[in-house]
């Protein structure tokens, strides 16, 4: 990049992102099969990653004492950001099919008025569950009807393994309601911290508008240069998709590790993308008892409790696959079973 | 960097940031002239340059309906952040030794409390004043009596010319009421958007914990690892002092071309370091109405009303002679001049 001796990339930065890099990521979102839709660059904005937009859009969307609703269970770290900003956190129930929008809807008729509604659409932290598009349409139309802003955290809409999931939730959004966060931590390196936010010119106006992000003047500008690069060579295409490959294999390692160690003494559904396997211990045993004398066995995971503020999903834990090799995720299932066995 | 194989920058990071870059930082800022301090890497944090660190301060330190007390006048954007978070801004006049810490003592006295108060200590955003050691000294135990933290924006520090300035306003803190930031947009590259916080051990933590942090895991990894490598190489060093030559030439051929265009009809300081002339028109013309008569002449500045919210400044006006080659800055006021003549 900075052979071609352009230094731009060094200088403050257009605060809607550099230019080049969001109509190279906009081609690159616009040829995905899970996306189904055209992104227009001028729908995009640059972050610093996932956290720091939904960060952002906390500060510019929301204010203290406002309510934000959450999946229950969600991604934990997210809550504690919510409650960074002085956000009342509200969890709606999940099924298979993710948060249940019905569930929300009644709420909403008998006078619950949120501000925000954080969502998981796809492949679901820590659930790894997919929500339909009929639910997605229902949600969308909700938030116009009740006046809320939906901030769709969609990091893992390209994480899918053979089956394509629904397309992501912004693509249901025709009144300017869904913010969709995205991010390079999960499909390049999390190292670069680059990540985008998609929405209509409207909300992102506030995000370009923002002071901070004026003062800095784009929010990663140079580690947006080195991906625009990288997704013009091709590199992004390769890198996605062997990802695809690798994870999809090692959740299915993962998968026949879990049958052959603990058979019918669990239940989950196999995760058709993204990152974790949601365990359910049937005999019930409190996974945070459990956690100590798996990590004396070499093993660890996320128990299920954290997942919530309901005090709910003691019996659940969340094991991810994507951060190992095959022999060594095997392994860990084995000493994951052996515990369990001398419990 | 990546040549030598390390590719742990691409990776996530430590939340409070790249160890080694800490480190390296440490060294040099404990080598500064302009410190006359050491500086201890465990009291160093990461940021995405100073803004974005002045952002999450608010986040963390103060809620909706906070009072933040600022300069007057100062960094207009700024200002404009504290308001994104719902903060109350109460202004404090200055004089030629910055903020009149004896006007905040006597406001303080008679009950006021802020919870924060913003500062550019060294080369003040837009006056180009430097507070004096006793004035620092007493702001720092103000904090202490009245319980507030101190935002130090301290990023024009390391831009000075022959005389050296007072140390950091951090030197003068011992009961964790400071946080001093420092960016390497002024000093490197903004594009890179890399800057640090210096601070206790105690209020870092703040940071350090705060879920966002951990959520992206340190908040530039990748551009931390190159600058780290850019201060081993002994590159930072050069550039500071080839900045300091530069903009001191730069500052002294505006102050000459004022001196021919404008004589006894402006008042102003001679900057001794960072990045503005703070001008005042005798007359007393209102810079607002004169600004667009210089545009047609080819030449811009900030008045001097957008930097506070009291509406004074109406004849003053801010310019920077950090981003042209001299003889585009005789051109500048040349043709500035040439306004203020047939105004």
């Amino acid at each position: 990049m900075l052979s071609k001796g352009d230094t731009s990339p060094l200088q403050y930065g257009a605060t809607q992102g550099y230019g080049p890099f969001l109509e190279s990521l906009a081609t690159f979102l616009s040829k995905q099969q899970s996306y189904q839709m055209q992104v227009d660059p001028h729908n995009l904005f640059l972050t610093a990653g996932a956290s720091q937009g939904l960060d952002l859009a906390c500060t510019l969307f929301a204010s203290k004492g406002d309510t934000i609703v959450v999946e229950e269970p969600t991604y934990f770290v997210i809550e504690q950001i919510f409650r960074e900003h002085n956000l009342k956190i509200a969890g709606i129930p999940t099924d298979s099919d993710g948060m249940m929008v019905s569930v929300l809807a009644e709420k909403l008729e008998s006078g619950f008025r949120p501000k925000l509604v954080y969502t998981i659409p796809t492949y679901q932290n820590p659930t790894g569950t997919s929500m339909p598009p009929e639910r997605r349409k229902q949600l969308v139309s909700l938030a116009t009807e009740f006046d809320f802003h939906i901030l769709a955290d969609e990091v893992y809409q390209l994480i899918h393994f053979e089956h394509i999931p629904p397309p992501p939730l912004i693509s249901f959004d025709h009144d300017n309601r869904v913010l969709s966060f995205g991010s390079f931590s999960k499909i390049l390196a999390p190292g670069l911290r680059v990540g985008w936010i998609q929405a209509s010119r409207d909300v992102l106006r506030r995000f370009t508008d923002a002071a901070v992000t004026f003062s800095g003047g784009g929010f990663n500008h140079y580690g947006a240069a080195l991906v625009k690069e990288f997704i013009d060579m091709g590199f992004l295409d390769t890198n996605v998709t062997y990802l695809r490959q690798v994870y999809s294999k090692r959740a299915s390692v993962m998968n026949e590790a879990l049958q052959a160690n603990f058979g019918n003494s669990i239940e989950y559904e196999i995760p058709t993308g993204g990152y974790y396997f949601w365990l359910r211990f049937i005999d019930g045993r409190d996974t945070e008892v459990f956690l100590p004398l798996a990590e004396e066995n070499g093993v660890s995971y996320r128990p299920g409790k954290i997942f919530s503020e309901s005090g709910r999903f003691n019996d659940n834990l969340r094991l991810t696959y994507t951060l190992y090799e095959t022999d060594e995720l095997e392994k860990g299932i084995a000493r994951l079973g052996t515990t369990f066995r001398n419990y």
